[in-house]
């Protein structure tokens, strides 16, 4: 790959300031970018570089300092670079296309146009497999599944009967969807299981994480709306609703029947009760613990979880206890030498 | 499907109230129940959608109001609905019977009869596969290893050389019984890997959620007795011990050798240390951290975790904090105040 | 097997103290071993078993009290069984050598000697693999992966495209390599993926736990380093740096581009903010959620994480907090009335 700067720049949407004449061989992080690579510069904790990166040129904001590097000038570097980047790399390795001769495929599935089947994928009845469609070695779909055209299985993948899958989906490696919901009835000193008879429904560009697993539903279905993007070994319990174009960091769980709102930003490791609502628009921090319902728009941290306002002032309460302690000690001294003093008066 | 609601109410031990000629077409939430379905309350949160339902029917218990709409009387109308979905769904998807000519079967491997082995699973050697069993494809078993009659095994679970599963179990996709438990010695400046010789040991009726990992014992067994259901993405460590009719939920871990009792309620994202007893009848809250022993019957949250009720009063005092330090704060002028006046009278 | 006591105190660099004639026929744990069998005494919490064991042998440390059973003393007795274990156990099963007729093994990709190669592994272009390495069944490595030389990846494994693992590395099952980092750009009500284009680089002598997911780099590469162990289920985002010889509980994760120093231990569960750096030798507790640099030698805990000595006083504080509540009500009580009292007498 070989680029001139003002193709570089015209794809980004950029003004070049300095040497138009670079040629741009590769990206890079612009702690390691080397002669021959573009680098970004978005977060300002990264400014700092600008003066020893040996980056070819670097794409900035409009109102970055000058410099006496070559500076591509626009309105969001971060989003330019990952443009740049999609062009320059794609999106991703691509399976070949065609149907593996080792992939088993079930009586009745509907196979798409510019598929990419792989060793090993095992798919079974009814199903329908969309255009372009990519199924990676190892995965394993049950009957009557459907995926949209455009989506990409990654490798040992699972999803269980019934289970529906939008375009331009992603689940990466190990991504689990359509297992059991955990549900049992206590009766007569043991645990009776309650058949999962529902299924999981991902809409459009929904991307799911490496071991992430998604339950089918009770009854229903587990639903993750379209846009939403959900990290690693993640847990989405049986009838949970997930809007849309939220984001969930790794290590979240959310309980059974819990719904969750449009635009919301989940940190890592965040745990959620079951039968909650979250509004749209939330921010929780991450590790939270949120056993009630969270409004739209509210920003909430902590365990248990409640606005991040009262938690920090709690918090910052709580690093002051030690010496509180002391201080309520001493007033007591104080008081009992008082009440003392007051006494003797009063006896005079 | 279709059935009569005689037919229903035979199966369900329930008593009619309103049109028994109505034919039943399938179970559904009461929130999305339409004509022909039938549906059920069990907890009050969802009576106030019995005027509104398009429900043909309703399993309700025994002590429910009076309604114009048509009621299935009962003692436990969940475990009724339970038990009716168990006849008309069925307990999951069935594997085709027989095994699939790409399964590999190691040599002296027993099977037994009426089993559903699917495409590319991989089985080891002198493994004892009981009759009825269910093996979805992708599933990988080392040497060794026993799986009880009627137990299910979904796609791409692994499990490891020697491991023994009981009868009815089922492990849901992606589950790991038998890796190694994390065991090193450091030693000169590096970690030695001790050899994990023990085994699994999953007793009768036991479900593994699914991507869990059920590390094997250094020594011994780590070991899951008999009912005991775990949910999702759950770590247990080397020769942990679980007693029977136990429930935990996603994301809880267990450190190595820690005994748990029977009859056990966690919540998810639990996390217990190491060499820990727990003891029968506990609940334990969700994400908490459990730092020693809980004794049985206990109701320990919190993290550190200990009993619920001193926790829930730390927690409420927590939230007076800020308003304390202010009252304290108030305290101590006043006191400085009647000090001097005090002086003052005094040097009178 | 079967060892005279002699032998295996040789292998055990140990002295005999008893009967050196016994026959040992196992390993086992204090508490369970028999006649027959070789135990050790690491931890004085077991020293109590010494009378009522029936090992036949004790493997403990120089300063160990006499006994009337057949001791075997050395220096450090945890690490002479773990010898004794390798040495006896070997460490771990062996997957017969050679390539399985069902192994598929893409163009231009280079095989070592002695390796062992299961059953439905897809191998893809322009992979190295080293001598004596062991790939299990259902192992999927795209293309231009590199496993170096004695290395493990147990069954289901997945490693994506230009992957770096060093030599005598285990993979435990389910283990994810190089799936891609959690990036997204918010633009114009909607995330897009940045593409991840950098890889995975694990070094040698690290052991990746079951169903632990590794990401790619955005640019470069996520790393770590040599001899690092890592827990099952653990979450490593892109561009995480993990030092040398770190050991990591179960699900730990770590959120991008935060640096981890040397000889770190971290409990399981542990959550760590993105671009953080922790220093060498450092020790977190469980359940942690570390927001903020950690100086090397710290030991840190709670959450949110900070010196535990800080921590654990305040958490002694909180105990105290709702018996202050009282105190400080019964102050104000006093004060009231004690200014009353002055009042009167200023009165007087």
């Amino acid at each position: 790959m070989s680029y001139n700067l003002k193709e570089i720049a015209k794809i980004a949407g950029a003004s070049i300031e300095g040497d138009a004449g670079v040629e741009i061989t590769g990206l890079a992080k612009i702690e390691e970018a080397g002669p021959g690579q573009l680098t970004f510069i978005a977060n300002p904790k990264y400014e700092k570089y600008i003066h020893q990166t040996r980056a070819s040129a670097i794409l900035v904001a409009d109102d970055f300092p000058k410099s006496d590097k070559t500076l591509l000038r626009c309105k969001d570097p971060y989003f330019a670079f990952l443009t740049l980047a999609q062009k320059l790399y794609g999106m991703g390795p691509s399976l070949a296309r065609g149907v593996h001769p080792t992939a088993i495929i079930g009586e009745g599935t509907q196979v798409g146009k510019g598929v990419a089947i792989g060793a090993y994928v095992v798919i079974g009845e009814r199903c329908h497999i969309g255009d372009d469609v990519q199924i990676y070695p190892g995965v394993v779909l049950s009957n009557e599944v459907a995926i949209g055209k455009g989506s990409v299985l990654y490798a040992n993948v699972t999803v269980r009967e019934r289970c529906r899958i939008g375009e331009r989906v992603i689940v990466h490696m190990g991504g689990v969807i359509g297992s059991d919901g955990f549900g049992f009835a206590f009766h007569e000193g043991r645990y009776h299981k309650i058949p999962q008879t529902g299924i999981v429904l991902i809409e459009d560009d929904v991307e799911i994480g490496a071991n992430t697993t998604i339950d089918r539903a009770t009854l229903g279905a587990t639903i993750i709306r379209r846009g939403t993007k959900l990290d690693n070994l993640i847990q989405v319990a049986h009838n949970v609703e997930i809007g849309e174009h939220t984001v969930m960091a790794a290590q979240t769980g959310i309980a059974g029947s819990t719904k969750i709102g449009n635009n919301v930003r989940f940190g890592g490791q965040v745990g959620i009760a079951g039968h909650i609502e979250v509004g749209d628009n939330v921010t929780v921090g991450a590790q939270s613990g949120i056993d009630k319902n969270i409004p739209s728009g509210a920003y909430f941290f902590g365990y248990p979880a409640r606005s991040a306002r009262t938690v920090m002032r709690e918090l910052s309460a709580l690093t002051r206890l030690p010496e509180l302690l002391r201080r309520v000690k001493k007033l007591e001294e104080i008081i009992e030498s008082l009440t003392e003093q007051l006494q003797k008066q009063s006896a005079k």
